[in-house]
């Protein structure tokens, strides 16, 4: 019985390929659901207009960056034409102490790295109903030249391979329905029993 | 990877203490969901006014009971006041063979003999917030004596402590919100990787 888990919050991972609505479909679910915290990304880019520092990203230097890898400090991390992104463990961990859920939004390879570091970790994969619909997304977007979609649609191809290594599968055709999955997938967890074991006695 | 798990059903098996109100979630819970199978139980007990064979139980005679005890046809079953309660196991097989998902709503002890049986079904166990409303509901229904709600509590005490090996707790305080529990159970499961495989290839 893993005790140790009542009152401490869940730790989801939402993950999957480019194109597939990772960012859509949390951005209507988390608001309709209290006691969550999306996590906030570190980063060595440039804010680009708009962006807040400890808002959109805790922006870093170089050597920030390589100092927080140095010590443990991050959950994951990857680097991305030039530019690092990674998950600082503290923030997220003072959440889940907290009682609070926590949400990463990351790159499949990250995901796969806090699974390692923490495996009762939720991982989520959101996919589209076909891959075929993946290939017309990123095409309709019509910012990234041919050469970029198809390594990006060949990256997609591996990350369906680790797809046995996800608790779960969310399908995003219709976004409602979508929507309706990830929230059922975040409640039902609470539900778990090693989470309300102190109900019972 | 559990791949034998794809296309088939998931037995979902609803439990808790007698007042905990299983019957009114899962009668508010069932009708909005599309696939899901709701178990008839076997009985030797005489038909009440109103109640039809193959509707509200399978009515059949000791010896008929004591047969299907014989050649393991009962995923579960108990004496209760000289009668006996079961639930058969070929129906449920064949809703779940056909990608249906079915539902029991048992005792405790039922519940716990189906685990043994179908490790894979997921326990649900729907307790009120707080054990001193079992004993105001018990007592509300007007239609027992003290000695017997007095049996019932302790009973209820014993299925508490089982509680670990249950997969849920659902809290049925407000009905919305327990509705709501159970709801997003089934669905959460049907997302899980091992139902959806398929997808990935």
């Amino acid at each position: 019985m893993k005790c140790k888990n009542a009152g401490r919050g869940t730790l989801f991972v939402v993950t999957g390929p480019s194109g597939a609505g990772k960012g859509t479909v949390l951005g209507r679910t988390l608001p309709a659901i209290d006691g969550i915290h999306y996590s906030i990304s570190a980063t060595t880019r440039n804010p680009r207009p708009g962006e807040m520092d400890g808002k959109s990203y805790y922006f870093v230097t170089h050597e920030q960056f390589l100092a927080m890898i140095e010590r443990g400090a991050l959950l994951e991390y990857a680097e991305y034409v030039g530019n690092y992104y990674g998950t600082p463990a503290a923030a997220v961990d003072a959440e889940l102490d907290a009682g609070r859920d926590v949400v990463l939004e990351i790159e499949v390879q990250g995901a796969l790295m806090v699974q390692q570091k923490r495996p009762e970790a939720v991982l989520i994969f959101i996919i589209p109903p076909d891959f075929s619909l993946l290939e017309q997304r990123l095409h309709s977007r019509g910012s990234e030249p041919d050469d970029v979609i198809a390594r990006r649609l060949e990256k997609a191809r591996s990350e369906y391979q680790s797809g046995n290594r996800y608790d779960y599968i969310v399908v995003n055709g219709d976004l409602d329905e979508a929507v309706r999955e990830l929230t059922s997938i975040i409640i039902a967890q609470r539900c778990r029993t090693e989470k309300r074991i102190d109900l019972l006695r």
